[in-house]
C-alpha cells in the first residue's frame, strides 16, 4: 500500500478532523499524520500548502488529494472495500449514508454552541435555543438506528462504520457538556469513548498546548 | 425497475430538492414526484409522513428511504452503476466527491443571503459580507475542475455528473442575483441553465403559486 497522509487540525477542537482519523485508526490503516494548529498566525499559509479548500481534514494518497470529512470517508470505503466501512446490507447502507449526510450538513445550533472539546468539561453550558432540538434529533437517529440495524454490537449498525465516525464528535460534545441522555444514547456515547483509537485521540488532545479561546467557555 | 419516488419542496425555492431531481431527470430515470410546499400550516405534518429528518428531499424506493441530497445521489450512483453518476477516473471521482461534500456542508453566507429563486431576479442583492468570498471559492473550484478534468464537455468533468447536480442551485443563484463572473464560470452557468431538465424545473417553478416571503427581497 502506498502512503496515506491525513492532515488534521488540533485534536482538542477539530471535530471534522476526528471523523476520518477515527475511521482510519479503527480500521487499522497505516497513515502519516500532519497536525496544523488552527487560528495561529501561520495557520492559513500552512493550510494552503495542503488543502484546496483551506480547511482540514485533507487526505493525501499518492498524487491524489481528497478533502472534507465525508468525501475522505467515501474514498476510504471505495479504496479498501474489504473493510466494509459502510454496512453491507443495502437498506442499512442507505440509512447510514442518510444519517451521515444529515450530520454533515446539519445541526448548526449544536455545532456552534457546543464546540468539541476533548480535554475540558463545561457541564450545562451551550444549551441555548435550538440546541436541545438538535440533541433530540440526534438521539432519535441513534435509537432508530440501533433498533433497526444495531442489535448485534455496540455501534449504530452493530460493527463500527463510517456513520459512527461521523457522529463521534457529537459523542465527545455530549460528554464535555454533560448532556442528559437516556440509556441507549448514553451507552452509545460510552462505546465511542471507550474505543482505543478514541482514547488515543483524547490523550493527544490533552497534551496539546494551544488554546483557542472562542471554543472555550 | 421498481418505483422510485422523490419527495421535494417548492421548485422555486428548494435548492436541496433540485439536486437529486436534476440528477435523476438528466439520467432519464423514471420516477414519481411528490411536491410538498414548504412553510405552510400543513408542511410539517406532511413532511413527517415521508421524511425521517422532516426535510426534503427524500427518495423512496421499495421499502427503502434515503434522505439528504448527497446521500440520495450516492444511492442513485450505487444502484445504477451503468450511469456513471460519478466520474469513472479515480482521481477525478475523488475530486468530484470532495467538491460535492464541500458544497454540501459549506458556503453558508451565500446560501443564507442569496436564496435560490428560479422565477424572480434580484440583480445585485444579497452581496453582504462573506458572500463574495464564497462566490470566489466556488468559481475557483469550477475553474480548477474544468482545467483538470472537464476539457471534453460543458460540465465540470466533461459529462454531467453528481458534482454538477450539487452545484446547479448555485448556478441558479448566480443567474437570479446577476453575479459577475468570468467566462469559464459564465459558460458553465449557461450550460446548467440550458439543460432540458433544468428548463423543465424552471418552468414548473414559474407555475407555482406559493410565495415564501423570507426568500424574496
Amino acid at each position: 500500500m502506498t502512503q496515506l497522509t491525513l492532515v488534521i487540525g488540533n485534536k482538542n477542537y477539530s471535530s471534522w478532523s476526528l471523523r476520518p482519523w477515527l475511521l482510519m485508526k479503527q480500521f487499522e490503516l497505516d497513515f502519516a499524520e500532519i497536525r496544523i494548529p488552527l487560528y495561529t498566525p501561520e495557520s492559513i499559509s500552512t493550510l494552503q500548502q495542503y488543502s484546496p479548500s483551506g480547511k482540514v481534514p485533507v487526505l493525501l494518497h499518492d498524487d491524489l488529494t481528497v478533502w472534507d470529512s465525508l468525501a475522505i470517508c467515501e474514498y476510504i470505503a471505495e479504496t479498501f472495500p474489504h473493510l466494509s466501512c459502510w454496512p453491507e446490507n443495502k437498506i442499512a447502507r442507505a440509512f447510514a449514508r442518510s444519517i451521515s449526510a444529515e450530520m454533515h450538513s446539519g445541526f448548526q445550533n449544536l455545532r456552534q454552541n457546543m464546540p468539541m472539546n476533548c480535554r475540558n468539561k463545561y457541564p450545562g453550558q451551550g444549551l441555548v435555543t435550538g440546541v436541545q432540538q438538535d440533541i433530540n434529533r440526534i438521539t432519535d437517529i441513534w435509537e432508530k438506528c440501533k433498533q433497526s440495524f444495531g442489535a448485534n454490537g455496540k455501534f449504530l449498525f452493530g460493527n463500527f462504520t463510517i456513520a459512527d465516525a461521523m457522529f463521534a464528535p457529537v459523542a465527545m460534545r455530549f460528554i464535555a457538556y454533560d448532556v442528559k441522555l437516556d440509556s441507549i444514547a448514553r451507552n452509545y456515547v460510552q462505546a465511542i469513548w471507550e474505543l482505543p483509537a478514541m482514547q488515543e485521540w483524547i490523550k493527544s488532545a490533552k497534551n496539546e498546548i494551544e488554546v483557542i479561546s472562542k471554543y472555550e467557555f
